[in-house]
Order: C-alpha cells, then sequence, then structure tokens
C-alpha cells in the first residue's frame, strides 16, 4: 500500500534504544495508507488501512497484525483522526482517564504535557464526564491559552514559568483526585504532591527521560506520599488495551462531531521530513498531534 | 483501667513528629488493659480490653472511640495476641496480603522487614493461601533462619549482605507477582526491579525513614519500570480498612489454633522500659511483635 499519514510519537525514541540500528529501517509506528494492490479477500485496492509497519513511504501488511484495521471515516471526520484522537494517542487518553483513572463527575484531574496529542484528548474527555476541575501544564504560553481557551481546561500554566510543583500547587490550592502523567521526573513529583489521600495516578510514560536514558533519573523526592496518603500510582501501556478501540471509537465520534471534542494537528509534509517532525515533538515544539503527510488523499 | 500489656510500634515514631514535644505523654499506642471501674454499661470491672490510649499504667477509656473494643480470647489463644496477630499489626498484614495485593494461589510474593510484626504474619497468610513462592527480607542470619524455618517462607536473606536488589533479584530469579513493602529506600527499589508486568506493590510505609525525617529520602531509581512494567504502587494505611478486623479475626483465630500461623513475640517487662523497647524496634532488635508488660494478667 501507499502510505498517505505517518505518525511521530515520544514513545518511539524509547523503542529505538531497544535494538533499532541507526541506518536501519523503523519497523514501527503508526500509518494510515491506500491499498494499492492486495491478495487478502479483507482489503480492496482503494481501502484506507491503518497500521504500524513504521516510517516509509510504501508498506506490506498482512490483516491480523496487531494495529492493522481498514478505517472508514463518516463524514466530517478527516483521516488524520485515525492517527490522532481515533488512533493511539486518543485511544491512550481514553484508557488513562476512563479505564485507569475511572474519573468521576465533580472529580479534579491535573493532565501533563496537557497541549500534546495524549493531554489534549485527555482533559476534553474529563471536561465531557463532568469533572469538577482539570488542571494542565503545557510548555508555552500559547500552548496554555489553548488549554484555557479553546480547550476548556479551567487552568494551565507553562513548566518554564518555576519550579513545577509550585506551579502546580497554584493551580490546585485544594489537591487533586487523579492525575495523568506522561512526562516524568519535576512532572510526577508535582501531581504527588497535591494528590489527595486515596488519589490516583495513572502513569503513561515519562517523555522527559527518553532522549537521555542513561541520565539518572530525576525520582520525586516526596514519592514516600504515595504510602503515606494511601495513593494509587499506576502505570499502563496503551497497548494492552487495544480491545478497548471499538468502544473509544463509539463513545469519541459523536463528541467529535458535536464538537465537544476537537482534536488539532500540526501536519508536516513529505517523508523527507520525517526525522525533523520526530525531533519537535521531543522538543515539545507542536500542539496537538504531530503527523506526516506522505501523500496526497 | 490497669494497662497489662503495651505496644511499640514502628508508626509511632512518625506521630511523634506531628505535634508531640518531649516531656509529654504519649497519647496514642494500642494497648490491652483490665477494667477496674466503669460508668459505662458495656464494660464490667475485670473485662479485657484493647484500646489506644497510649503508654501509661492505667487509662479512662470512652466506648465507641476508635480501636476500643472488649477482647476475649478463646482457649489457646493469649492476651497478647490481640496487640499482634490479631491487632494492629496482625491486621495490617491481613490488609495487605488479601485486600490490596488480592494475592492468589501459585503468586509469588516478596515482603520486607519479614521477621517482624507485620512481615511474619504476611509471609505465613501467604502461605496459607497458597503463594507459589514467598520471599523474606531480614536484618539478622538468626531472622532469616526464623524466616525459612519455623514460618515456611520459600527464600529469605539478610539486607546486610550486599545491595538489597541484587539479594532479591538473586532470590527471585523469575520475579514476582506481589509485593508487602514496608522499609522504604533500596527495599522499594528492589521490590520495584524483581515486580513483573502487571504486578502490584502495597506500600505500608518507611520504617528506613522514620527515624530521620529530614534525610532526603532515597528515592528508587528505577521508579519509571512502574510505568514501563503497568505496575500497581499502591500506598495503604491500616487505620482505613478496620472494618475488616472482625474479618480477619475470624480467619486468622482457626489457623492460630491449628498451628500453620504462629506468631512471636518478644515481651519485655516493664513500664519503665517502654523507651528502650521502642528504639529497639526501631533498630530491628525484634523478632515478632514487640510488646511490653506493664501488669500481671
Amino acid at each position: 500500500m501507499e502510505n498517505l499519514l505517518l505518525s511521530v510519537d515520544p514513545y518511539m525514541r524509547e523503542l529505538m534504544d531497544a535494538g533499532w540500528e541507526i541506518g536501519e529501517p523503523l519497523r514501527y509506528g503508526r500509518a494510515v495508507g491506500r491499498v494499492l494492490e492486495s491478495r487478502s479477500p479483507e482489503f480492496a485496492p482503494g481501502d484506507l488501512v491503518a497500521h504500524s509497519e513504521g516510517w516509509s513511504t510504501h508498506a506490506v501488511v498482512a490483516p491480523g497484525r496487531a494495529g492493522v484495521r481498514t478505517v472508514r471515516p463518516p463524514a466530517g471526520i478527516p483521516l488524520s483522526a485515525y492517527l490522532s484522537v481515533l488512533g493511539g494517542t486518543g485511544l491512550t487518553a481514553y484508557v488513562g482517564i476512563r479505564e485507569i483513572l475511572r474519573l468521576q463527575a465533580g472529580e479534579s484531574v491535573y493532565i501533563s504535557a496537557a497541549a500534546g496529542a495524549v493531554g489534549s484528548v485527555a482533559g476534553q474527555i474529563a471536561k465531557v464526564l463532568g469533572a469538577g476541575r482539570v488542571i494542565g501544564s503545557a510548555g508555552s504560553a500559547a500552548k496554555v491559552a489553548y488549554l484555557t481557551g479553546e480547550l476548556g481546561f479551567d487552568a494551565a500554566f507553562d513548566h518554564h514559568d518555576g519550579p513545577v510543583p509550585e506551579l502546580l500547587a497554584a493551580a490546585a490550592p485544594d489537591g487533586i483526585d487523579a492525575a495523568l502523567e506522561g512526562v516524568g521526573g519535576d512532572h510526577l513529583e508535582a501531581a504527588i504532591g497535591v494528590t489527595r489521600e486515596f488519589g490516583r495516578i495513572a502513569w503513561v510514560g515519562a517523555i522527559s527521560q527518553y532522549n537521555n536514558p542513561a541520565a539518572p533519573p530525576a525520582a520525586p523526592r516526596n514519592l514516600y506520599a504515595v504510602s503515606d496518603r494511601s495513593i494509587h500510582l499506576r502505570g499502563y501501556q496503551v497497548r494492552h488495551h487495544l480491545h478497548l478501540r471499538p468502544e473509544a471509537e463509539e463513545w469519541l465520534v459523536p463528541h467529535l462531531l458535536a464538537g465537544r471534542i476537537t482534536s488539532r494537528e500540526t501536519v508536516v509534509d513529505g517523508f523527507d521530513r520525517v526525522v525533523d517532525a520526530f525531533l519537535g515533538v521531543l522538543r515539545g515544539e507542536n500542539t496537538g498531534k504531530m503527523l506526516v503527510r506522505v501523500a496526497g488523499e
């Protein structure tokens, strides 16, 4: 098939340390392509297929492999949504808020990297669920404005404006019931600091550490609060929850069509810019999902 | 009432930093006494009553206060059991293994401070439940022998014999499903290190840090594994689970009478030795529950 859109995601940096060599093609990475030729009755030429075969202009895809599915965007849903809000990052947000945190109406929640592909969807899901207060952190004043403006967050801060634990404590003076944390280091410390007794923290990665895995991790100095305040700190990986994809899509699509949940994408054109786009994600240059357009739809 | 037995427990050190002044009486601490005089229909002179009124030779106890209950030891159960295996420490073990970890038959479990009042009961509960492999750490060769001998642990090590993460990794070459951790620092790091994907860690304090709360805590350097391996790290405090006391007592008493669970106590005689006994617990000098006998039964 001919790939149309490629996804670049922080987790790929981590996988690069697990056996990949510079110069080799990258054999993982979410993408959507159009079938050119098929020897499977499940795919016909022209079908749009999401898969995880990595960064390439063309791919050979076997039906039944993990992540392989035909997508049929309803009117009003762009194809790019299947790599963002209806793709792996949107599912990560859905699983975190609904399956791991089981966020209830009225509860307050903190979301780190909230202007990113996972955080932006997570915050909007929380608002739709009637969360009491949704607080986000991001890496620029423009992103903060995006969170409290377009996305309807109740509070947000730029993590460059001071020690993150202090900024979050100021934004959440009454503490929080739940947190979705994907940055690690001082962001996790900040989340632990404001989590109330019996609160929950869903921990889905540590983008701050992916690019220097040998450096000593900045472990939260207040970790003991997890014991003292009976906090649940629960790690999760979206790949173990792929069975929730149909449920998530069914739940998300009506909210997308109604505009209650929006998906912003940063699209870079041209296969030769995939590495730049990926490095941009690691530097936090994207707002929402970062995608690379390889061929026109 | 006249107190007969007093309990000395590590958690009291932590409470001392929360508003207590040297020279004041200690107003918390579990004890069992005999009623001398009563103005309540719930207590008659001669009744044995467990309470939490602290370190004193006599106490005034109000019915209905947290921790206050009449105890009626069945034949074969000593009064001291109501401050150990049937008291707060036994309940802490029961809650940790059954309510927080929900340990299943065949699962392996690591228990730190396993020769102490909580750990020794927790390990025996795990064995009764059919745990696949029960591994304990302790602070002397004699305690290790007690664990693998009398208590039936499958493996145990003296944490002085090397870096704890290495000792535990050697004792649990196939990893563990669950851990009951109450030491903190390198013991928590060791537990995280061997916990398998989707494993659970119940974290019930950090005795290693109680006596120097101002020192920087030794945060586990491998904390990121909690995210990476989808581990549940869950803090708990027994005081939030007191409703399980009748269930725990009903479950434990038959095993105690049958000898499947044993309770070893270190009893120090004389009220004037309560501080020594307490300091001994913080130094790990006790095997099993440390108690102070204040008056003869």
